[in-house]
């Protein structure tokens, strides 16, 4: 299944599933079941939820929308935490000037650096050195501590793209990268949440691209993780919980502007996507703070 | 006044307004106006009940408990956002080795890595290497972006203590020192909401210490911030917007465990105590991971 969250006309937040992958339609999970829960949270949060919408899936009673004129919101908009792994491949690593880690570094965005599909990202004021990153995301589906490389997969919603926009010169104003990548609507997130069973296991060997207006600036394959889905979740809740809707990136590979000859950064009127194989493709044009 | 959150005895979420200083009193908020708001973030958030709550301090009909066996819970259990500093004392700085910094080091931890005041501190399975840091934190009562030295300190609802509990191993796993501060229940904070009309302007020249068991351990004073509270505003709210309920914690001085010859760190049994003038004492004892 994919999954996304939108806004409808009255503002109110919506759950829509997609139809077959290129139909340009969606079912309207409120319209077709009214005691569906109205958010993506709730739905993941619920094993019953989550069966009963792929039973809905071919119910010839089901509401069905064109995806065209959608206003889509990041797919969980207050998730309680978003981790983040930097030094996820080791041609980025290497890139950067770092030798291969031996621990991931992580880091963590705030909910209000998030920018749901098709919304712009925004280039701030006070900084020019605005980077794109793919990344594969997963989000948590069931609250996680102290997993093994035998359950972690059964905690994991499903999968969705993101793009870890960072502000490079204030990524690097201290050691910690924490503030560079926490501008408001930087990180691009979505456009769905597709359940794990239409994935190959831990989402390995999945191409992942970003394109900077149609120009692929990367292009790498999950396969080349240095810490694959499972081990990530065995490293992440070996320290804390995580719960339902917490979302954790998975770090990008090599290719990223600040590291190209000469650098390459994204302006006003670029389209930044993230193309992850069956995962979908993430696409923001880039706007200048107003 | 002094607000603080706790759980009421059929596991609602309350607010209490403390009475004076040390009576050992406090107003059951909702028992006295059940139209006020049952989580402080709301009240916080709304204008008008801060001052209703204000006018019912002195209410002859106010409904009056002891805050003997109150269960505290964290001031605000979920915030969006907990922006935590590094280095904002130069003796700190110092003491692990690095220079004066120019830019505060940010990074953030996430509502699962917060303890209430009196909860228990919990030194996990996988590290012994658990220290302790005071900090003076606040609280953000207003949606703020690009705030200037003139008003940023209308933002901040109020001040609070803080425990910014470190496991130094996994801290030093990679550069970012984010996994080592996001152990579940390893941040202690509270025990009340101060309102900054009770303190000096941006809370400066207060005494800060640490206690372990009873020793002082850290004692400093907010006088010596490299970033007092109006700075880290404006710093912050360059890059992101803060939202009501989003937490600020501002970096501890020197005397921290690990730095020590030999080092210090807390274990089960002992009792960690942050002391912050006029703001108030957070404890909290420290227990293994069940």
């Amino acid at each position: 299944m994919r999954l996304f969250s939108y806004q409808d006309s009255n503002k109110n937040k919506r759950v829509g599933l997609l139809r077959a992958k290129d139909s340009g339609e969606f079912i309207d999970l409120s319209a077709t079941d009214a005691s569906l829960p109205n958010t993506l949270l709730d739905i993941i949060s619920s094993t019953h939820a989550m069966s009963h919408i792929a039973a809905l899936a071919n119910n010839p009673a089901a509401v069905i929308k064109p995806i065209q004129g959608v206003k889509f919101i990041p797919l969980v908009d207050r998730p309680g935490k978003i981790v983040c792994l930097g030094l996820n491949y080791a041609d980025h690593a290497a890139e950067g000037g770092h030798s291969r880690p031996e621990y991931p570094a992580f880091f963590m965005r705030g909910p209000s650096s998030l920018a749901a599909h098709q919304q712009p990202l925004i280039r701030p004021k006070v900084s020019d050195k605005f980077d794109y990153e793919a990344e594969l995301a997963f989000v948590v589906g069931k609250t996680a501590r102290h997993l093994t490389t035998a359950n972690a997969l059964e905690y994991v919603a499903g999968y969705s793209a993101f793009n870890d926009g960072s502000l490079r010169d204030y990524q690097r104003k201290s050691s910690q990268w924490t503030i560079g990548k926490n501008f408001d609507a930087t990180g691009g997130f979505g456009p769905w949440l597709v359940t794990p069973d239409e994935l190959p296991p831990a989402a390995d060997g999945l191409r992942i691209q970003s394109r900077l207006n149609g120009q692929i600036m990367q292009d790498a394959n999950t396969k080349n993780f240095l810490w694959g889905i499972v081990e990530t979740l065995v490293l992440i809740t070996e320290c804390m919980t995580l719960e339902p809707g917490d979302v954790v990136i998975t770090g990008t590979p090599a290719g990223v502007g600040y590291a190209r000859k000469p650098p390459v950064f994204m302006k006003p009127g670029d389209t930044i996507e993230i193309d992850i194989e069956g995962v979908g493709v993430l696409s923001n044009p880039i706007a200048d703070e107003a």
